[in-house]
């Protein structure tokens, strides 16, 4: 497998940073992910819109015009010529002579195999936890998860699969996957507030709109044990429908229609924007 | 300059981590930063105490012994052979199979050489601005500045040297240094809550109860504009007076006799510090 650092396309073996890089010494970055098929990146021009937002939102520089990144993109995912993969961009603080203050920013794009959830999450449904947090700078897709590894083993613990961030009881969002309900007149809502605006969230309320109500909101654990629905998105998760939030049974306790019916209906969306790319 | 890294002493300029090190992926690592005179570390076992917490507190193994830890310390800092520096041992989640779930962690020891606050600083005092936020892990010295970071630009606009987190008007900390005030009858107060338990800050209030009272309490803005005299201190910086908060004045606007009293006894406690351990 090969990478892009220091601007050229190497072995991943070979992709080292100095230690002064300020995300090494300081945890200071962004960055972004989507999936990649058949040398087709999926809904490519949402993911670097963000990648460039959240670069500005912390003050970074990317190294690269729009068209230029996307020429490097196309370049490394044709040298690694997997079916299906993820491709991380990464954008670091860059090498600084202090260690606090920024200097020229490091960019890293690496591409992995991807991993689906599981056939049986998908039907049938998965636990998950909840936790008293909001992410600092929630708009920007920054590398700082401390909160979200810190809880790995209680997630664990629980038997649950993720964790929900919350507020006071007003929910936000997961560590790396947006989260929606449905209500018991199928209106679809996703929290409004305190969110990374996932690509996947933003395609789910197109495609709801199409058929239900769908509304970015206010949702408290409260709504969500009234839910009818529950399900999170994400790049690579897609669709997986939440069947039990700590210890409360969402609905009837079994993946629901509206949340099949729009797993189908962002598949169908993925093959369009596959074929309208592919002509 | 020499570091350590992957278990062993290497020219610094060849001190690198792969990237998928959970530090570059996910900014989740710990660090701790001592003072070194000609070979001497001050308040060595204070740090090392500290860094080991906040290892246990993320959930992250330091790969040796205290003892080893010393050992491989003093080869270090004879190494290299500066008559005064820093130095910074940051422990990362490693490299990571999967860029999110943590692995062995890697460590890192690296020597600086030490930049002292200027003497005009210490003479006519600094100013400093406010900023509305919370550490997550407050306790631990996370590698995670982002907020720190995403200000210095804000400081420097506002001709400021730092800036003070507080949360609703309630004072924690800066994002590298503890803070004081003197109140009226000399009282001399530091935020009892998140906040990092600095070591200059442990022997300021050491050095305060000897003379005045001193107390870990609760410091709001309101009393800052109330206060006779305000300071800082850090491992690098000792104690700097702070003589202007935004556009508030504190106390004559010059440094305080208290603040200067204490910062002459912290150089004395240093100096037995160095003493004692040299004998």
């Amino acid at each position: 497998m090969f990478a892009y650092i220091h601007r050229e396309i190497v072995p991943v073996e070979k992709a080292f940073l100095h230690v002064s890089d300020l995300s090494i010494q300081r945890g200071y970055g962004i960055f972004d992910f989507f999936k990649v098929q058949d040398g087709h990146p999926y809904f490519l021009d949402d993911y670097l819109d963000r990648f460039y937002n959240s670069a500005a939102s912390m003050q970074l520089e990317v190294p690269h015009q729009r068209d230029d990144l996307k020429s490097i993109i196309f370049s490394l995912i044709t040298k690694n010529n997997i079916a299906a993969s993820g491709v991380k961009m990464i954008l670091t603080g860059g090498y600084s002579a202090d260690g606090y203050q920024p200097a020229e920013p490091n960019l890293i794009i690496t591409q992995h195999h991807l991993t689906l959830p599981g056939e049986d999450q998908i039907k049938n449904g998965v636990k998950i936890i909840t936790h008293e947090f909001v992410r600092d700078f929630a708009s920007a897709k920054t590398i700082n998860y401390s909160t979200g590894i810190w809880l790995i083993n209680k997630v664990k613990e629980n038997q649950a699969v993720d964790v929900l961030y919350h507020q006071k009881g007003i929910v936000s969002e997961f560590p790396r996957c947006n989260f929606f309900i449905v209500r018991n007149d199928n209106t679809v809502v996703t929290p409004a507030h305190q969110v990374l605006r996932g690509i996947t969230r933003k395609n789910i309320l197109k495609l709801a709109a199409r058929k239900y109500r769908a509304e970015e909101g206010v949702v408290t654990l409260e709504d969500i044990a009234n839910a009818k629905e529950a399900f999170l998105t994400s790049t690579t998760k897609r669709i997986v429908p939440v069947v039990k939030v700590n210890e409360t049974v969402i609905g009837d306790g079994k993946p629901g229609a509206v949340s099949l019916s729009l797993l189908n209906d962002l598949i169908a969306l993925e093959n369009e924007d596959f074929q309208s790319k592919a002509n």
